[in-house]
């Protein structure tokens, strides 16, 4: 595989694993339209080999910024998600940040030191 | 809300928060990726409104292809998603179904007797 996106989840909230998993897919669907848009043919690379994914998790929302001002600094597509917080976190909770899609190689400079969710 | 996207899982495998975020997420993007090509003003709607998604279960995975049967009959978007299996489960396992997005009225038709995730 040469492409994925990746999705950073925050530790420190409490979600259940549907919305959990509903957050993880807005980030990853932001993420592809808008790459789909910026750079068409890394859109059209991941999405042929399968649209690879790793969800990976930091500590804290201030983590997740840092790792965002990093990726924007590099030129990657981000999406940040803020959940509408309806029932399980306070409205307006940033949840999760997607990076990508791009190429692995690159994304793992400033993820592969992040553990798996 | 207008529109949104039901993911619907089986409920009978055991996979980790993560990984089932990553097959909800497969299944959304490729649900918004077709949308997004077959039906535009459905899809722009459903973005607008912030891409509301819904993750349901179903017991077993003849249960998710009845739904699938039912939703194609219908004309809904689908995407059934089989994992890769290199780590929780065998490989080629369907672990989930996108279905829309479309209309909250014509997607309850046939998914809200179904539980929440």
């Amino acid at each position: 595989m040469e492409y994925k996106l990746v999705i950073v989840v925050r530790d420190d909230l409490t979600l259940s694993k549907g919305k959990l998993a509903a957050q993880v897919a807005h980030a990853s669907v932001e993420c592809a339209i808008k790459a789909k848009d910026r750079i068409p043919d890394v859109f059209k690379g991941w999405y042929r080999e399968g649209q690879k994914k790793v969800v990976l998790k930091v500590k804290n929302v201030k983590e997740l910024f840092l790792l965002k001002e990093k990726a924007e600094s590099i030129g990657f597509v981000t999406a940040l998600i803020t959940d509408a917080g309806l029932t399980e976190v306070p409205p307006g909770t940033i949840t999760c940040l997607g990076i990508g899609p791009d190429k692995e190689e690159f994304l793992d400079k400033i993820t592969s030191s992040l553990p798996l969710l």
